[in-house]
């Protein structure tokens, strides 16, 4: 990917060479901008920001972290950020007034034109995690009357507002969506022709409390570029477009990265986050485990004579209870993934816990098979007997662990990738001081 | 999201019912049939198939599974295949084409006009992984000097055959790109206007030999329905559309939750893959981590008289070893993600550094404190100060390893997933085992 290092600009702009430094940054792609203002000061990223027209301050404005918006809200003078605001796409206007604090809010508020404003109250309603929290506004609709050179005109009046017109929605007389019509077959029909000629009828659509997730993997599945998203009574009240459905995927996408990996609610980008947030997005999973490992504990508290008359048995306690917890985890990553692309469902898990109990005894029996060569080496024939076999049953019983957990966590409604890695090797270790010392102890003569 | 049973109309097909089945499947989207027919063996998929038109069939076949798209090509009538071959988009064809086998590909050839022959084997031999080897030929081309109504005229004429004829690339003589154009705004054009007029000339564009993750979060980035790929030259042979962008990057993220799960080339859907299949992709890391785990052995072994005098010791070595595999996943896994995603940089890591320590001491401390409680219960006082700073010294060096493993990976060139959490665990655990009992034998009374 390309780097873009802007330091001839910042070097054009301390020279206080502003017309240079304006042919400069037109070459620029309003995303790049927004990446440099994220990384400079509010006073200096609104000095860089006034260097656009503003067509192209919205655009990059759009582009921001929620902090650098706000930070640059602070210090625009009120009718510049104002102008900036209406010319915004409606979801991101929106998403700007949510961070706003309530000062600023009053501030800007009056500036803008009373339609703009009950736009932005609408969509800022809407809760997080849902399709109305990330649509937009600004699309296009159509009345099935209409002839294709009448939609045409239209449609060529609204373009520069609407986000796209590629696809114009087709209402009735209650703004409720009877069909959808592409630009293209508006192009291609004849003059006479009317809307309702070339429109589609079974157009797909979403609630409006339907979760992003969700809505974002229809527009993937049905390789869509947005999708009409419809209040409880069927009457079109929003769009999400593609470009927001990939941003949402990535987004959650990181959620369950982090949640597999006992990270817990930390939003935003890692490299900015300080101490404190990672310190809290850590500490509780790290906490819960260690009351977690009392079980092994115990479990060896139990076994202490088992241990005292053959300590060559610990050699092979992190070897053992590692390996099951391995598979477990591979079982768990394989699983949480399969259920959130939709590949496998919550009622596949009878017909999948046959496979993996074969899957699990061919990697047990090589691992046994590798193991006891380790263990002559290092305890004799007898203590090899006791390790492979306890493999072979530690990874079974791992694995079944790290495929089910996930299964059983969705039953509860509970998110599957919670069933991360560390909670499965929790468990497994648990299971696997059982497995590996009671096979000791019934197999191993007892001296004394 | 929907679920789409089909009994009713499997059940129509077995009364063959063939016209009640047609009304029936029409209201389906191909994304839909496609499932649908995946599920089926390759007779009954051919019926269902031959129920739509043949532009519905062409697009529900480029929704099918490949092995699913091998196995109707074996049994359709030739003529019949290729007509729908002919409808393909152009990226969809070349992949089947990379499917099938020597002898079905000599078979349909001919049935195919040369254009898109020649067409097929250009496409078909890009390097997999590559913006070649994802992009369409269906695009539109349009010379600078059309006027807006020709090039409207132009756009309408070749509409059902391209991909998307949004956005059209404009070429000069040698078809080398020189700028792009939004029918929007040759729409809004007046009718006189030249393309050239209304055309953006730093259109984005990518190479054919580009990565394929790389060209999908350039079009997540720069917000775009597709990017133009060049050749080495810089003319124009394709485009990589947001569709395609989007299955990209979650084919990518696939690999990398299974790469950090050591799970190792397994491709295609987990829900359908083999016994053996699964062996082959978990069994490698499995027993390289067997492997690492000696050291952990070695160290126990080393400490052996340590071990003998204070037998207690061993019920922390779990717990222990386990929360500095657990830290040392956890920074791992947001290393992996955030250089993933490009949040994270490879230079970032020096800056880092001191913070993770920072984090690191703060989550020892914190589970220090924790397992002091259970170390005076479980072995009284001197075990418990020996156990409680062998938490803090471990949580910090597991929480290093972990943070700078992906780094180093990155460094070689290899993929930072590797540096999966097991991966960290191994490590972490021979260090931890080194820290426990040195800090054991260091301030604990011998006996004797």
């Amino acid at each position: 990917m390309k780097t873009t290092p802007f330091s001839d600009l910042t070097a054009l702009m301390r020279t206080g060479d502003i017309e240079a430094a304006r042919v400069r940054i037109d070459r620029e792609h309003p995303a790049d901008i927004g990446s440099m203002i994220n990384d400079l000061d509010p006073k200096e990223g609104w000095a860089v920001l006034e260097l656009l027209t503003l067509d192209r301050q919205a655009e990059t404005f759009g582009y921001l972290d929620h902090d650098v918006q706000v930070g640059l809200a602070t210090v625009a003078p009120r009718a510049k950020l104002a102008a900036i605001v209406v010319q915004m796409n409606a979801d991101e206007r929106a998403d700007l007034y949510n961070e706003l604090a309530d000062d600023q809010r009053e501030a800007l508020m009056p500036a803008l034109v009373q339609a703009e404003r009950e736009d932005i109250r609408k969509l800022a309603a809407y809760e997080e995690g849902t399709a109305g929290a990330i649509m937009t506004s600004d699309y296009a609709t159509l009345t099935p009357d209409l002839t294709a050179t009448e939609a045409l005109t239209k449609l060529r009046r609204e373009a520069p507002d609407k986000e796209t017109i590629y696809r114009a929605y087709v209402v009735d007389d209650e703004r409720k969506l009877i069909g959808s019509v592409r630009l293209q077959d508006i192009i291609t029909a004849p003059a006479r022709a009317t809307v309702v000629d070339v429109m589609q009828t079974n157009t797909l659509a979403v609630n409006v409390d339907d979760d992003q997730e969700d809505v974002a993997r229809k527009i993937g599945r049905y390789d869509v570029l947005a999708l009409p998203v419809l209040d409880a009574e069927g009457r079109i009240v929003g769009i999400v477009t593609h470009d927001d459905a990939l941003d949402v995927l990535e987004e959650e996408t990181t959620d369950d990265f982090h949640r597999v990996g006992t990270v817990t609610n930390l939003s935003g980008r890692v490299g900015e986050a300080t101490i404190w947030m990672l310190y809290r997005a850590r500490i509780v999973w790290l906490v819960l485990l260690v009351f977690g490992n009392i079980f092994s504990g115990a479990g060896i508290a139990y076994f202490e004579d088992t241990i005292t008359a053959y300590v060559s048995l610990v050699f092979f306690l992190p070897l053992l209870i590692d390996s099951g917890g391995n598979a477990g985890s591979q079982s768990a990553t394989l699983m949480v993934r399969a259920l959130a692309t939709g590949d496998v469902r919550l009622s596949d898990w009878g017909s999948m816990i046959g496979r993996e109990l074969m899957v699990a005894l061919g990697l047990g029996l090589t691992m046994a098979f590798a193991v006891s060569f380790i263990g002559v080496y290092r305890g004799g024939p007898e203590i090899a007997m006791v390790v492979a076999s306890s493999m072979i049953l530690i990874v079974v019983v791992g694995s079944i662990i790290g495929m089910s957990l996930p299964f059983v966590l969705s039953r509860f409604n509970l998110d599957p990738a919670t069933a991360s890695a560390p909670l499965v090797t929790s468990i497994a270790d648990a299971s696997g001081v059982l497995i590996y010392f009671t096979i000791a102890t019934t197999f191993l003569p007892f001296p004394g």
